[in-house]
């Protein structure tokens, strides 16, 4: 059995000000045919057309805070949708304000979108549960920035476990049996043999998870919720060299970014949000790996398997 | 004495949602090196750095309408000026919802702009002046569409009358007397010899205009409020194979604005706001071109003297 789909695209990767070459903040998240865009900075619209993303596919879109480049590119997108005929509803998970917001915007326009939008409201105290269903859940949790702000955890569910096909047919197991031997438990088949779980199963893919954490002060309070995630995202606005100011400005550098992902114990670090006052952001690669090896940086249009 | 600067350069060309190679609606007009942005779709900021104009030099925003491809970049671009440290004022012409709509984004992101906003609302009644230096003129004037919707005419002044300067060193005339010369009157010099203006002045350059028309219905009323403008840009969403629509959805055809174009004598016509539906826009040029012969298309980065 191959594992279900679990893909990020990276669509923006610069902090503030977009530039020719870098985009505000923006993720496209494929969990398991689940399409997520996470933040949405101005133009994501277009690069989901440039990197040839399906836009009507996106189901769920997670607003972390109201910086402009993390959600300037919302207004768009959606009147996008609404023109080009969509009609399944659009589940907008963020700040309460957000949907004030959008609707005095459409408002304005006199705008009456073609589909609806299902808001969830984010807060930042603790985790909470945002979304679930059979093979995904999603949570938010508290960052700490200069206004409201949380991150986003994506984690598949466990997997069924894996049947041996020759024992299955051997011990002539029927479709209720498989279904109980999938969820880890012990059956008797119709001779009346009773077959434990370990006999004819092989454990499942591990269920992965996806971290996302943009944008926050260096806090070690957030490694409680990304504990042992296969990919965070952290923001690393400046190096180590400007480290005053991101402490000012309620933002990482690179080195305290690392620095989160070996206190998780995560398995691989993507960096962004790069401040546009750096030329080359392989600085900040270099300034992470003396703390924390397996990492990379975030570049607009990179596809990364978690 | 070179002419003054009226140049425009088209930042985006398309109707409703931008694409991969077309922006949505917005064009930077230097009109005596002020700096006016006309309308400002998503990604506008990225357009101008795409194309290297300093979008700080911008001192004039004007807004036709609040239908989204027409201002959901102002936010970003604003944003931007304010991050890259602008102090001077930014003035900005549109309806007054516009204000409403910016207020409450600054407020939700906690955003306190380093630079003050001069808002100038328009409405959609008569010609009416938005802005007067010692150079140009700025008027908006109603537009017909779904919502209230003005275009925007600039206007040269009148420039000073060209002297010789041979005759003027064989006078002698004194500074004060060219001034009254320059602007058209008679002097009696310091030998008391009357010098009639004719007889040492030439016509400046005639006082150009551009006219902006986006979006409209065909609309005959806007003739008067564009008389014998240099430059015309007026939408046309569709051909004439979808007048029907055109006219529903209070767009234009391409052979409707050249009919525009014809009845107000302008001298030059440029098409924009091409639909998307519509892969090669050169046929919006055939088609007008059968009716006004000194027509182009808009594309993203072109620029066009007036």
């Amino acid at each position: 059995m191959s594992k279900q789909s679990f893909e990020l695209l990276i669509l923006g990767s610069t902090a503030a000000s977009p530039s020719s070459d870098r985009n505000s903040s923006a993720q496209l998240l494929n969990i398991a045919e689940r399409y997520c865009l996470i933040d949405c900075g101005e133009a994501t619209q277009i690069q989901l057309r440039k990197f040839k993303a399906k836009f009507q596919a996106i189901d769920h879109v997670f607003i972390s805070h109201l910086h402009g480049d993390h959600f300037f590119g919302l207004p768009g997108l959606l009147s996008s949708m609404h023109l080009l005929g969509r009609k399944q509803t659009l589940y907008i998970y963020g700040p309460e304000n957000l949907k004030k917001m959008m609707d005095l915007l459409f408002e304005v326009s006199e705008t009456q979108l073609n589909y609806s939008i299902q808001w969830v409201f984010t807060n930042a105290k603790g985790k909470n549960l945002l979304f679930e269903d059979e093979k995904i859940e999603v949570y938010s949790f508290p960052l700490k920035h200069r206004i409201q702000c949380t991150g986003f955890l994506f984690k598949e569910k466990n997997l069924p476990r894996k049947i041996d096909k020759f024992l299955m047919e051997k011990h002539k197991l029927s479709q209720a049996d498989i279904n109980l031997l999938k969820n880890g438990e012990d059956v008797m088949n119709a001779d009346g043999l009773f077959i434990k779980n370990a006999e004819v199963t092989l454990d499942p893919p591990k269920a992965r998870t996806y971290a996302y954490c943009s944008d926050t002060i260096f806090d070690l309070n957030v490694v409680d919720y990304i504990k042992n995630a296969d990919v965070l995202y952290h923001e690393s606005t400046f190096l180590n060299d400007m480290h005053e100011r991101a402490t000012k400005t309620f933002h990482s550098t690179a080195q305290q970014a690392a620095t989160i992902a070996k206190a998780a114990e995560v398995n691989h670090l993507i960096l962004g949000h790069f401040s546009a006052r750096y030329r080359k952001i392989e600085e900040f690669l270099s300034e992470a790996k003396t703390i924390f090896e397996a990492c990379e940086l975030a570049t607009d249009g990179k596809k990364i398997k978690i």
